[in-house]
């Protein structure tokens, strides 16, 4: 694998590949063999043109468990501001040494750009690009539902005939159309559910089902509810209602989550905002799988970060292991 | 030791124990051996709500030199101030991995919420909470304290019949408040010398005594003087002299050290506001212990990193050192 | 080597030594040993008082590579934006262990009052001062000319006969100071080009030629011709001409660059205004060594670090590489 920048290309066996080198990174985490030498000696430049600690974070980790050097570059303040291209930042970035550059921008399609330019040679991730894609993200949810649902037999399964409820502001979410792309690419039957105002245009296009109303989505028993971050910034625009309406027509609260079949999961890519799209109850339930989340991100990207500045030496992985 | 909360709950032996691994600790960097692998693939997270780069950077040192991982999480800009919560805050540091979370937070009470809630089982270590503690803080004093009174014979000692002067805004310090705590439970006599309207109402509570005039409380010839540091934003305040005024009255200047016993010891917990609350000649002379308590800072916080996260093999703690 | 504070001291034989420690460090770069284990246990402070991300990422990388610690230091938001002094912030650092410490400030002389003062044992680096000097900067820019012309043969060579040409904001520009003092010291001769308002008063006494027509500068068919940035804030001041007529005038277009003789490289120390002081042509151009000067400046960077802290193991040089 050359670059990670979206879930839209990314074929099923490559997906696939991803998600079970992340069952091998979990399983080293689990046994606390929390420090990898496969990267020693490599450097991740976390590229990161919007403030998202998280995110950063857990590339930040993912990196330094497999012993590679990490360096943030936070745009803000840096020369980026006083008017420096995205091409002299990342090409000063492989001069130094990048062997990988993790980038977050506000501009749908910078991650494409950099990586097919031919500016660099280095790999690029994308973690999050506009209205775009956050492809890291929907490989750690579906990570997570397969985890969930094979347990230790995850190895090699993909996601057929499980049914993913997407919840929320579709329209600007990026996290929504990564998970779209990859989990109909392994098999998933994809439901978005959605204010009228907050459905894309195209949608039509897309391999997934709209319905305008969670309870009858809910009532079909889904095998997995994922709500989206509310942008309380946008609550404003004209196509959102009240945040009060919202949460009554949209949110997952402990009636709506109650009422779900005993296995279903609840998903949500945090932050949450707690009593908005989702209810403390329901975040807190057996049936969340936030925290799993967010320790599965840690381990896909150690996977793809490994399958990105590791990968040439395919043969050797077992030992690197 | 599981966590580091507060000085008042740490019993005698607790802080004893702390106080001789960072002699260890010590003589380890004294040797030349700056990097010691005991906490190799842990990770230590710094979640600083308050900026701080003198803490931060002193437990981002000790880490280090112990081979732990160190990520930086300030919560400004980050999803914290969209609102997330704190309990959202750290169960994600938790599942990414965060064996300690080193917290500095502008509420009184928030490391021992942390510890306690069952949020997470990471070790949490305060770095200063509103005007509660700063319990390394303290140990770094009476660190320095013993250190200059035992030399080389320090280790298992306490501080039984030292006598310290603590002087200056004792109302809002919580570096006062940690080594009133500490340095009483070593044995120590502790005087506040403090303008009346800088007194915690409850102070006939603690085990000190308090006094209003700084020269009848040097006159004494006390082992050591500490000197708090003035918070200049408060300085507009009711309660608050000029800052000549309180220079005059409350400052150590040079004549006040000079009148010191040969042995006494000037402590202050940087950053100073020099000509304030201490002069040059003061800070800077022979007596003043300001570098070393940087110094042993980090050596202090290597301990408690140390006991906190590799604790569990104390039987193996002569081999890891 | 106890500090680089300047190249204005810097000896030839000093400079020459610093090169080719460079060389050495560029060769095991591109050995694919990116990670040498000399610095181990050393820790880095990065003490910025200006933002820079640039310079300070290339220290960060260079001491990362040599496995030291880095810490990084941003004087904004920190006490040192509380008003505390650079003495007490300095040897705050020193107490907690810092070997090194790079600082960029924007007081001319800074680095020198740290190094000399005897506040502190650490090496010092000069990360840029004020209008003074830029040391590594130029060690780069003098590493870059003499890899160009003398390629694997470039070890003990001198830049004897080298003629460059240096264009712009001479007046304000550190990077032309240091590039004056340290090319004409390795026997290079260095011509000025600049808006008559923005020569130094005193260049008389430099041991350079200054010529007010950049087309007469580059008719002598000059071996290297550096551009200077220009710093857009200052735009507004009197004696700047606007972006439109100094691009005309000062400017590296396409014509100027392509007029050049075939070996002659063309410089800028980045981030570069492209369209104003050079324009894409000349900076894509294959004379250009603008990503080459990036990427020395990491193995000069690394050289310096090891001069300053493995320095006194002169004689284990060859077994450490």
């Amino acid at each position: 694998m050359r670059h990670l920048l979206d879930t839209h290309s990314l074929e099923r066996a490559a997906a696939l590949r991803i998600l079970d080198v992340a069952e091998d990174m979990a399983d080293t985490q689990s046994r606390e063999i929390k420090k990898l030498p496969t990267l020693r000696g490599k450097t991740v430049v976390n590229l990161f043109f919007e403030d998202s600690t998280r995110t950063r974070i857990s590339f930040e980790a993912a990196a330094k468990r497999l012993s590679a050097d990490v360096i943030n570059f936070a745009a803000k303040g840096s020369s980026v501001s006083k008017g420096e291209s995205l091409k002299d930042t990342a090409q000063t970035l492989q001069a130094m040494g990048a062997d990988a550059v993790v980038i977050r921008h506000a501009a749908s399609g910078a991650p494409r750009t950099l990586a097919t330019s031919g500016w660099i040679s280095a790999g690029v991730v994308n973690a999050g690009d506009g209205t775009h894609e956050h492809p890291t993200q929907a490989l750690l949810d579906a990570f997570t539902i397969r985890k969930r649902r094979y347990g230790a037999a995850s190895r090699g399964r993909d996601l057929a005939g499980v049914r993913v409820v997407i919840v929320g502001d579709v329209l600007h979410s990026r996290v929504a159309r990564s998970n779209v792309w990859l989990l109909t690419t392994l098999g998933a039957d994809v439901t978005l559910v959605s204010p009228p105002t907050l459905v894309p245009q195209n949608v039509s296009a897309w391999p997934v089902r709209v319905l305008y109303s969670l309870d009858e989505a809910l009532a079909e028993g889904p095998d997995a509810v994922m709500m989206l971050r509310i942008q309380l910034e946008r609550m404003n625009a004209a196509y959102f209602p009240s945040e009060r309406e919202y949460s009554r027509t949209w949110g997952l609260d402990a009636v709506r989550a109650a009422a779900l079949p005993g296995d279903s999961i609840v998903m949500h890519p945090g932050p949450m905002n707690r009593g908005l799209e989702i209810s403390s109850e329901a975040a807190d339930s057996p049936r969340s799988t936030v925290l799993e989340q967010v320790a599965n991100g840690v381990s896909v990207r150690m996977a793809v970060l490994y399958l990105l500045l590791a990968g040439e030496r395919d043969d050797e992985r077992g030992r690197d292991l």
